[in-house]
């Protein structure tokens, strides 16, 4: 079968790789449509990062590895010990692999596991391929009347409802700031749309993204280079700060305007990953005994929940895809489009059927 | 009256001041011990910082003020209005001052008022003079047999035993990091001794201090410029890392040690008040979704549950007292010796009536 395979920096490689079989507990899904994501990018541009690059302690795998951690796919096989699935049923992969057995894995906790990884980055096959075996714990079916190319955008959506739950207090009423607009920034906006919040504003540089950001439903949007970002966030909340910041933008800017943007008892939340350390002040948190929390991935019930929001249209996903590729032509038109043209794309998805 | 009044940086001067006289609603109370602690030092050495050069939006005093705001006294006479209590009874005063309109304030969180200050520090007076009018509401009686001497320590329990409530998930089985002993870390013992906390790490480079959190009953104490902080962290938590850290030390390597020190989902609370922006590294967080929590000051019942646990005998605080010093002396005895021997010292306490 076709696979794209990693091989390193700037090396990603469109070949042919023998199909898996099932093993007990596993099911094979035939993969639909494969989100691209900065991850991604970042492992073509400067990795091996996620890539492992000796025996991954999970997977046992290094490079080269398939990619592609954020799909969708129809059940093509299903290995012994698995029940409650049906062949040709489509469904949804949760990427995660964790190890079960470290103290992160025993609090319930996998998505911190010590030695985890994602299917599509570790080893275990990828998204980028005509077959993908992974366990049945993995595989979350849709409802039949979800599309496919939807189903691939499970995974960005779930990494912003999980960030949900490190904000429990949010609420109709609650005031958000998000900082940064890119493809998680955005996908916070529908999953506080989906839970009612009313007063979302954006902080965005880039134009298009700004655009992106009035289209998927914020509130208010302002250029942190331009408009007062401070004042925005008085003027829509009273002058009391926001509940919860999100900071999808991951520079030493949005640090402080997220924690300063917050109300007395406040909440940041990070979805970021950073590249190196930055200027930080804890009289930022001490003057407000505002709290700051930073998410990583999420967990079953985040694609559970995801999924429930997908089917009863309180999660509106249109607009989120903004271009439709083929597989042969993930480099090219994929990867390399959202090096040059990234503000001007949401999610570019990998059709694998597609001639 | 003689009080003790902050005019400016290293300028403590020992004056006769007009005698206050009690309000609607509120109590006089005539001082009988007064600690003395770092905010006092930092005023002396590099202030006005906390002390009002202007009109402070609340007393609408500016300097000079009174000093003294961790103080033990009897009641001396009772405002109009005010009910519940006796003359001649032992207290501790609460020395916040809050505005009670503010956002912080309506949600419940007056010890971040926006305006807020301390007794002692803002204006109102403070514990350093032979009298001193406060509200109502920040007089605790204290129970018959507990000596005026311990009343002066409850305002520094009572910043640790806040801090516990950044972290309500401590109990008996938790395994705790402090960095730093100076008299906040070493409060931070008690307060955990108090709720059962049976293994408490301190890391602490001062010898004196170290000797300190010994007999305030940590369980390990480690010298991060020669002992390996994580072996110990490791070692005393069975690989997982601590449930809660507390940094009371407020330097780069602390924030550092303190977030890195935690388990999956664990919490670092910061007491420690900063000069400057220092490396952070939200990355800390993220690998094991742990919280940031910062705390300031206390609220009315941190001071009843200190004062509670000293009735109990659960707060043991035989040892916080380093040396008892004469009014006229505060300056020579107690702020300059902070200056030059503060390793040697946990609290200093000023004797008001001492001849």
């Amino acid at each position: 079968m076709k696979a794209a395979r990693y091989y390193g920096k700037e090396d990603i490689r469109i070949e042919q790789v023998p199909e898996p079989t099932v093993r007990p507990g596993q099911i094979k899904v035939a993969p639909a449509f494969v989100g691209l994501c900065g991850t991604d990018l970042h492992e073509y541009l400067g990795g091996p990062n996620f890539c492992p690059t000796s025996q991954h302690p999970i997977t046992g795998e290094a490079i080269p590895v398939t990619l592609g951690h954020e799909f969708s796919g129809v059940i093509k096989d299903i290995g012994p010990g698995v029940t409650g699935f049906k062949l040709g049923q489509t469904c949804a992969v949760q990427p995660t692999i964790y190890c079960g057995r470290c103290a992160a894995c025993e609090s319930g906790a996998e998505n911190v596991c010590h030695d985890g990884g994602f299917i599509g980055l570790s080893g275990w096959g990828g998204g980028l391929s005509e077959a993908v075996c992974v366990n049945a714990t993995n595989v979350f079916p849709l409802p039949e009347d979800l599309p496919l190319e939807t189903g691939a955008l499970v995974e960005p959506l779930a990494v912003a409802w999980h960030a949900l739950s490190a904000a429990p207090e949010i609420g109709p009423d609650s005031t958000v700031l998000i900082i940064g607009g890119g493809p998680i920034g955005l996908a916070m906006i529908l999953c506080l749309k989906a839970k009612g919040v009313e007063t979302i504003i954006m902080s965005e540089i880039a134009t298009s993204r700004q655009n992106f950001a009035k289209q998927f439903g914020a509130t208010q949007v302002v250029n942190p280079l331009s408009d007062d970002v401070a004042k925005a966030v008085r003027d829509l909340s009273n002058g009391r700060g926001v509940d919860v910041s999100f900071d999808c933008a991951g520079v030493p800017a949005s640090i402080k305007s997220a924690c300063t943007a917050v109300k007395a008892k406040g909440t940041v939340v990070n979805l970021a990953i950073w590249e190196k350390e930055v200027p930080f002040n804890p009289n930022w948190m001490t003057a407000k005994e505002s709290t700051y929390k930073s998410v990583l991935g999420y967990r079953r019930k985040d694609f559970e929940a995801v999924i429930e929001n997908l089917r009863t249209g309180a999660i509106k996903p249109n607009g989120m895809i903004t271009a439709k590729i083929k597989f042969e032509n993930v480099v090219e038109d994929g990867i390399k489009r959202l090096i040059s043209d990234k503000d001007n794309h949401v999610k570019i998805i990998v059709d694998v059927n597609a001639k």
